[in-house]
């Protein structure tokens, strides 16, 4: 029996997937997927996502090593936005961060920071 | 002293905010905001957003009167989208869940169902 839920891809071919923290609940990052992500992060248990930037499929932590175990999917009611619940290795952000959500609108640093990043992307 | 986020709302006006349970730490659902959604959410400090299909400003809970109340607004490092943090009264699924997020990719029903649609949405 196949009740999978069908992803409503839109005219881009791209829905919004948010990525929190299975331990501590944390919201870690959004980023896009194409179908093809999703069918990567399935097969593989690993994060994947899609640049808009770079138009291109890419897995979470291929350069930093900050990999992302996915341990389950969720769609929501409309069925065009993705929750991923992740094991993350390390922290989801370029900067260093635990959370790409490391600020407040109005600015303050309310994130917290586990790596230092010029050690972690020095090679690019 | 401004040290406000510029939001980069992009050539669309609108970014996607994700609205997380302040208490319980759980992704309730994700909308599209634009400059009008987001400055209408802080002076009234209950969560606001645009809708892409009726392109217009909605207060979520307006109708249904499950209503988000925010208590802080994050931005991600790249600037282009929020997290609403809020204390969510009732449900924010107009299914009746608690969060839009109730199903997993495989379809399995792993939500809390917490109001009755018919009996809140009857009137439309």
């Amino acid at each position: 029996m196949d009740d999978a839920v069908a992803v409503d891809f839109g005219e881009k071919g791209l829905v919004p997937a948010v990525a929190q923290d299975a331990q501590s609940g944390e919201v870690l990052m959004l980023a896009y997927v194409s179908p093809e992500a999703v069918e990567r992060t399935r097969e593989t248990g690993r994060a994947h996502y899609y640049s808009r930037s770079r138009d291109e499929l890419w897995e979470k932590g291929a350069t930093s090593g900050h990999t992302q175990a996915v341990e389950e999917i969720r769609v929501d009611c409309d069925a065009d936005t993705l929750l991923y619940i992740v094991e993350q290795d390390g922290g989801a952000c370029h900067t260093g961060h635990r959370s790409c959500f490391y600020r407040t609108l109005e600015g303050e640093n309310v994130g917290e920071k586990v790596f230092d990043p010029d050690a972690v992307y020095d090679d690019e």
